[in-house]
């Protein structure tokens, strides 16, 4: 059970985490300053800097929530699902792709950031290497989602499910990076890419 | 054939992108102006803007030149591979794809430029779809050689060719994007890269 002072300290860094997504929309990685998140959230700097150690860890946090919030909808519809009988033997994987990716996370502001991320991390190692290793458990958390529905169908997978999960989600990136380029909203994004993942779960699945 | 204006004109536009590549490399697209790639390269702005349009125009060409070297490389290792009967079924679909991509480009550079890129096309939808139409060009490279291996093998792909090729494009940007902030030199990219499309590849190919 949380006591009162662990909640009031979630409160804060959820309001902070709110707020730097915002002011990051605006005005991109560079912009979004420490003071301009604490002016927006309504908090001190000294508030900030006790619940983050510096404005890349921020970021980090900001995107490991946003990556969290996607795996977590994907996580709850498999289980929906699973519940209606809908993962059965035959199902189309492009239908099946998109039911499971049809309820929605920030899907726009997830491009953005990991496009900033990409130029921080591969100017500063240290950042780079916290990124990767935060990547690394999304990966892990999507390849329990991969197997299972491999096991609840049940499919065969021609991929180990943590290869498999990792070319998911890049495929996924990929594409949802080009659609954000092309001027593509939340929806568009999502069917852009979840196209290109059907394709994927196609080849993955042993027909 | 070329007359000597003709001649003389391309030389100058290879000195400026070869520049553009020295001064990009070392500082970035946002701190690479038009003046620090003139002098590198010993011109005029006047030259300068003879040749490109603009800054941007200049980017995207470097872009396309990093990528066309990139495809060149395939294209001519695929022609030897095919002379040589290296391309013969039953062939391990890791190693071809090792073998196809041995040929550097500056793969490195390519993960910076990329990485610029994408930051600039979500926030200038004019530049994003020069980009993408840009791209759409290298895809239907990357589709002819697929389609000339799986003619040359042969292979019976579970894609079309252009889908395929797409993906095998964010496939490969995605792992050497990775590899690139993990600190890996072009050595270890084409590795890591290589490997991932070999993963790719066994799915394609109808076994």
């Amino acid at each position: 059970m949380s006591t009162p002072a662990t909640r009031s300290r979630e409160n804060t860094r959820a309001r902070l985490l709110e707020a730097a997504a915002q002011v990051f929309a605006e005005a991109g990685l560079d912009g979004a300053s420490v003071e301009a998140v604490c002016e927006r959230a309504g908090f001190t700097r000294g508030a900030f800097y006790s619940n983050f150690e510096s404005k890349d860890e921020l970021f980090l946090m900001l995107t490991a929530s946003v990556a969290d919030a996607r795996v977590r909808a994907v996580r709850q519809r498999v289980e929906e699902m699973t519940a209606e009988g809908a993962l059965a033997e035959g199902c189309d994987p492009i239908e099946l792709v998109q039911q499971v990716m049809e309820l929605g996370g920030d899907d726009r502001l997830g491009v953005m950031l990991m496009s900033e991320i990409r130029i921080r991390a591969l100017r500063d190692a240290r950042f780079g290497e916290a990124y990767l290793a935060q990547e690394r458990e999304m990966v892990a958390s999507i390849a329990q989602i991969v197997d299972d529905i491999a096991a609840a169908v049940p499919l065969r997978l021609r991929l180990p499910a943590a290869v498999a999960a990792r070319m998911l989600m890049i495929v996924w990136e990929g594409m949802t990076v080009r659609g954000a380029m092309a001027g593509q909203d939340d929806a568009q994004l999502r069917q852009s890419g979840s196209e290109e993942l059907g394709h994927l779960v196609q080849l993955l699945v042993d027909p």
